[in-house]
């Protein structure tokens, strides 16, 4: 276990929360009373399908940073052709893109996240904006102490900014901070940075058995859940 | 009471925490032990005399934007050939510095934002940087939903910048946020950028009788205690 850590930073989408049922379960609350009948779950893979490419037109600079939000919104509008949605009204998208702040948390995030905050400051490093991590937190209890992340760094994981950033808002060195995630590209990246890294195990984050069960790349703690990850820190 | 408001934005220094009773605390009891006898509550309003002033370096653009901890730690090594600490060690001035991360609330104030919470978005818009902001909730029990203000905005109060940024943060437009603090020029210059205001009377900032005791510029709500305002806010 790595001494002198002090923060712990959280992954949001697939580490925290189960994206991908919640926007399905979202997408047909809102849209079967209007009469659509598509496959939920393959609608909520292809608005995801497009989180990457959204994110890096910011990350290479060809766009000003733009939040989340926005980022989602433009990436729905792509796929709604796909889904037969194109002639939904403004105000059913707009309600439609904040499917993304009613995501439900994996059961285990709560308890862990209330138990290690005794030790540890705790915050989220998602690409997800402010607004919606707030929304997050009301609806699953998650108890932040900051909320830090792309909009805090006016960039995109996994560039170095955001990770630096979230160190220097809480006043840290990067050592004093372990970034906590079910992807390993995001670990590495932050263990680029100097920032110690905690692998939880998502096996079903694209449905069961397609997540990440254990780290690809050495990471200081690999835990099955934040319970796990609480009890292997000594909390 | 103004209709459609979704997030409070609180003042700290003065409004939420007894900044000149803490620090005169935190001195004496950090100072006593190495042999030093001064007037404690001099000292606190002396380094508090300094604050403006180096924050308008920041506002403008003298300097680029620095965080409230170091421009504290300027204005302390300004004061402290004044009150004979020019001796002091690098690590009894680092220490002395964090007291400001060590202030105690005015007694209305964690009851009233818990039950402020129940109805509102709450977040300190404040010139405290964000880590300072973190220990003083943790210290106090302040159940922020997220930490805005100066450095998430890159400058300091009054400026305009600092106020819009956090209601973009909160995803609301500036007429939905409510900034909420004990200083009339702080809700002027909020009021200013759209928002609404509310007043909180601190008559005993500086010593008894010295505050404001009721505003001194047209606002939305006066009230006499975070408690008083959540009442008069429908909570």
């Amino acid at each position: 276990m790595p001494a002198n850590v002090k923060a712990l930073f959280f992954d949001v989408f697939g580490t925290l929360v189960d994206w991908r049922t919640s926007i399905a379960r979202e997408a047909e609350v809102l849209l079967k009373p209007l009469g659509y009948s598509i496959d939920w779950i393959a609608f909520a893979d292809a608005w995801r399908g497009e989180y990457q490419a959204g994110m890096e037109e910011v990350r290479s600079g060809r766009i000003p940073f733009s939040k989340l939000d926005v980022l989602h919104r433009h990436n729905l509008d792509r796929i709604r052709p796909r889904f037969g949605l194109d002639r939904l009204d403004e105000k059913a998208v707009t309600e439609l893109n904040l499917a993304w702040h009613r995501l439900d948390a994996w059961r285990d995030v709560t308890p862990g996240l209330v138990r290690l905050r005794k030790k540890f400051w705790l915050a989220p490093v998602s690409n997800g904006n402010i607004s919606l991590g707030v929304d997050l937190a009301r609806r699953n209890g998650f108890p932040w102490d900051a909320i830090l992340g792309a909009e805090v760094a006016g960039d995109y994981k996994p560039k170095p900014r955001v990770y630096l950033a979230s160190a220097d808002a809480f006043g840290l060195a990067p050592a004093q901070c372990m970034m906590v995630a079910a992807h390993s590209k995001d670990l590495s990246a932050a263990a680029a940075c100097g920032l110690r890294t905690g692998h939880i195990a998502r096996p079903d984050e694209y449905g069961p058995g397609t997540g990440e069960s254990a780290p690809k790349v050495p990471v200081d703690v690999a835990a099955l859940s934040l319970e796990d990850l609480a009890a292997k820190l000594g909390v």
